[in-house]
């Protein structure tokens, strides 16, 4: 870590990252729509008074603002609160912790309860509650608002200059607005095309949206694990995968502790926390998939809807007439819920309890604006599995499942593979946009090959730019340790910066208007040799800084017009720039281009050729 | 570095990394068509007597081999002298080494010369010489025969079984053959589709062959530079970099003592080494574009072609016409060659003395089968100048002059980018396959954002994988130091290893009839647990290994049935595996699938469903 991070102790022996990115300060812009709200960006000065900041997505909440104290022990302020009189909800006496939310932990095996005690809020009654029933409404939300202005990244319109002209991409179909208004974001949600995950007893997060036509996001997967890990070491991973651009957190915690790990995370994140609500009723059985229950896992659902889960992943697709396509598979079913459900259905020769109770799990999630992330508990684990009928089966029950949940008035993303060579990674795009009729997609990867485990940020981070390209709106981060371990502090941030590569790759090939403009003040930083612009403007300073460091230590080098892999005689982009400087005096005197062209050709050679021209009459080369 | 590497002292202070790879040995095949010939190939081997060995191609030449002895004072065996007898040659006294070759370095600054000295050989008469010559004349030399088994990876044919199905893939009109022959090879090599790259007095050579109907190869940079570095490093990092994988070296040392670096490399690599002659003809005229001529520059290209240097990047395309193209650029000419060159022709108004000098250049490298690499002087260094005009004019005449080459005999292959967007890729290789005449494209990433430098093997890993998978045949390689700094052994590695997957992507995705064997076998050992077979069939057997060690550092956990991700009970694959042998004790006993099916349907529920019924009459969910 760079000395910019300042570490701000919370608890004896647990420390958090908190204060600004380098030459970084949190800025907010107020909505025109709505004077009450403030959205945060981050904005990166730049040393040449000419240059104009650069101002970016900001996923990493209060916990990057100079001027804020946080304080993880109360939690983040819950200003979304006052945003729920917009809507017919109650508080209510929420259901009483029990010994098994916590894996049956005692003693100095249980994780300190947060300190503060929320009471849970519902919805009441039938009004238009969830953002898309709003949406379907008509109405638009301080959220859709909030979210409008996010999008934007503050602009007031679409910039376009001479040297740093935008390109418009090829989409596939999507349609990205050149300006977000809160009406484009209100009429994606009404047609499912996107969603706020928003659960009203998290008002503490800083809405999102996830969709088609907005920039894309990426979620970093969390929790501990029966094998390692601690709770106080998740929530530094929250802050410190939202700290470099994570937009949604998964809590993935196994074992004990659970409920109170998850509690400690929701309260203090800026972002929309996701679980997968079959890892803890799992645990409420000892571990012991066939004595799984309805009643166990719908205990679960509600547990979790009262603590401010904004999204669940539900693996309604894991069917029992599907389970044999998987068993000539190469790898099987790799997905945990996957084979967990798998397991029961098998056991009790029975039709999925979760597809079977999926109306009413949808009656329980639409009482607090839980989103779904419809599970693909078949996606494939290796390359010789993709795209197989397991899993095109189990994508055509969640198209389904879709249309079910949207009818009952709630939020729905649906989960994508997982191993797929490249070549059948745009099917998979394509037939998720057809069955589950332009619902969200949101997936983990793809890896495009299985041989280079240690790497799979990159062999996933490829099929993700490209899938995130075809339309997939959300990706979910793969970490080095992937197949191998459980990821430490610099494994979860080498995965959110690899996917912020491959989102930000796909925001610029499908054109989204502002996306190239940090690219561009990047790469004129670099041609000028505003070497301390270039790392500030890059995804991760700390560490453009320190390979910099490597080879050239030493201060004054941070001005030098060369770079170190050519030395100061032979940088190309010194000598470009003479170059420029040259053609440049040489329109200044009388002596122009043009006239040194005449005089050139008058001796028989040629200046400048018409480049169109001189394609369709190639002169033959000497 | 793993406990399997033992280091091999060279001399004092120095040191070269030997011995095989984990569980691997060096294994070598005789072709069928010529049985004096010894075709190099890894061979993995797994813990399961039931699994088969896994071949894989190798590019590390006698290092990795246990029972060969390398010593750098020595070079590697010169194998291919004797098969210089097919062709017509001489021996002769080579051009003297002058003091500017090694950059005047004199004293303690003169680096040590190469023990041995070679006399050079060249063609003598105008029988068919270079491969392409002879492949033309539909001769079938040597090179061809040991490339093609090398192609096959050792199969005597494509391997089918029905848990491994091989895909077909998506290649864009190119051809990949189910089994490569000698005389497929002659045929691409004479329709100008692939080359040997190979110079007749770099015998110590292992062929390998670039062009799209093969495996796509990567290329690692190498080279000092005026800042830092030695020759020893450079030694190291090539024999380092062909550890890992890379399938040609580039030399791109500047400064002093390029040609005893360059000594010491070429005779102690087993892999084909490319340089840019430029680099050297500037330090020889005090690094001062302007004093460049014609005469310094060609007598740096027979310097390098008596040395051994198997393909020169030589920036014939950089013409002073489309120098103004450049001027309005956000990063200019970020080509060291092409500043350089652009330099000369503003400083002197005259067009480029290579680009009026190519025949003669032809001339020269014909001589020895020196093979051209038409390097992208404008290729654009920022995602705002990919696909410019001043980038595709130089590609038409890059195109114009692969067809002279061709008519003087050479091989020739054609470099490309460099920063392009996803959506900008494939138009690069469409327009170079149209221009270029399906001359192997070989590009530098391409990078598809600018803004995560520290991570720019990642921006253009995701380019590489994607135009490797449109048709380029080898992809040169980006360490996480560029843009930043020189890159280290670490960094080499990182760049190596990131490129292997994105060639290795790009093979699964053409449908290489082999390429999947070792991704089914992998995946499969995942699956079963054997964890050291997993690790051993991976890119980095080391780093896979140490990642795994992190969280479960036992012994015993490297046959536990579980991983760290999920512990004892959790484990997805465990279950799967449980699955799948409830599912086979099913079928085994007189309760079958089937009749399951049946009692479960006569309580009124359905088991199997045919999924393409189920498919075009869904039932409602519940």
């Amino acid at each position: 870590m760079s000395k910019q991070h300042t570490k701000h102790e919370i608890t004896a022996g647990d420390e958090i990252t908190t204060g600004p990115l380098p030459a970084s300060q949190k800025v907010y812009t107020v909505p025109q729509d709505d004077a009450g709200l403030r959205v945060p960006f981050r904005e990166i000065l730049t040393s040449d008074l000419q240059e104009p900041s650069v101002r970016v997505y900001d996923a990493s909440g209060p916990y990057t603002d100079s001027k804020q104290i946080t304080d993880l022990n109360k939690g983040l302020p819950r200003h979304r609160i006052s945003w729920l009189k917009e809507r017919s909800i109650e508080q209510y006496t929420g259901r009483d912790l029990l010994p098994e939310d916590n894996g049956q932990a005692q003693g100095a095996y249980l994780a300190d309860a947060f300190p503060i005690k929320h009471t849970p809020y519902r919805r009441t009654g039938e009004q238009p509650f969830t953002q898309y029933e709003m949406a379907r409404a008509g109405l638009i939300s301080k959220e859709m608002i909030y979210v409008a202005e996010r999008e934007n990244l503050g602009r007031q319109k679409v910039l376009h200059t001479a040297k740093q002209s935008l390109d418009q991409g090829e989409c596939y179909g999507a349609t990205l607005p050149n300006f977000v208004t809160p009406e484009f974001i209100r009429s994606e949600i009404a047609k499912g095309r996107a969603i706020i995950p928003a659960n009203i007893n998290h008002p503490e997060l800083e809405p999102m949206i996830i969709g088609r036509n907005f920039l894309v996001k990426i979620n970093a997967n969390i929790g501990n694990s029966a094998v390692s890990s601690s709770i106080e070491e998740e929530i530094e991973k929250m802050v410190w995968a939202t700290r470099w651009g994570a937009d949604t957190v998964m809590d993935l915690s196994t074992g004990k502790n659970i409920h109170h790990t998850r509690e400690w995370i929701i309260r203090n994140s800026p972002v929309p926390i996701g679980t997968v609500p079959m890892y803890q009723a799992l645990e409420k059985v000892n571990g012991v998939a066939e004595n799984l229950t309805w009643d166990v896992f719908k205990d679960t659902l509600i547990e979790q809807c009262e603590q401010g889960v904004d999204y669940f992943t539900i693996h309604a697709g894991v069917r029992l007439a599907y389970i044999h396509l998987t068993v000539d598979r190469v790898t099987g079913i790799v997905s945990r819920g996957g084979s967990i459900m798998a397991k029961w259905c098998l056991h009790h020769h029975q039709e999925s309890f979760i597809y079977e109770n999926f109306e009413e799990i949808c009656d329980i999630m639409r009482q607090y604006d839980v989103s779904f992330s419809l599970g693909d508990g078949f996606r494939p684990g290796s390359i010789a599995d993709a795209n197989d009928r397991a899993q095109f089966a189990e994508l055509e029950t969640l198209g389904e499942l879709t249309q079910v949940a949207w009818a009952k008035g709630c939020q729905v993303i649906v989960e994508g593979p997982g191993h797929v060579p490249m070549h059948k990674i745009k099917e998979n795009m394509d037939k998720q946009l057809e069955v589950c009729k332009e619902a969200p997609f949101y997936t983990l990867g793809p890896l495009t090959t299985d041989i280079a485990p240690g790497y799979d940020h990159i062999t996933s981070g490829i099929g993700a730019a490209m899938i995130g390209w075809y339309g997939t709106s959300m990706l979910c981060y793969v970490t080095p340790k992937e197949h191998l371990g459980l990821p430490n502090r610099d494994d979860v941030k080498t995965g959110v910066i690899t996917y912020k590569i491959a989102a930000h790759a796909a925001d610029l090939a499908k054109g989204h208007p502002a996306s190239q403009i940090r690219d561009n003040a990047l790469s004129k930083a670099r041609f000028d040799f505003r070497w301390e612009d270039q790392f500030n403007l890059s995804l991760d300073p700390d560490t453009a800084r320190s390979f910099h460091d490597e080879t050239l230590p030493k201060e004054a080098h941070k001005v030098a017009h060369f770079c170190s892999m050519c030395g100061p005689k032979f940088c190309s982009m010194k000598i470009s720039q003479e170059v420029r400087d040259y053609a440049n005096k040489l329109n200044d005197k009388t002596q122009g281009m043009a006239q040194m062209s005449q005089k050139y050709k008058a001796m028989g050679g040629e200046l400048y050729v018409d480049i169109n021209q001189q394609k369709e009459d190639p002169k033959e080369p000497v």
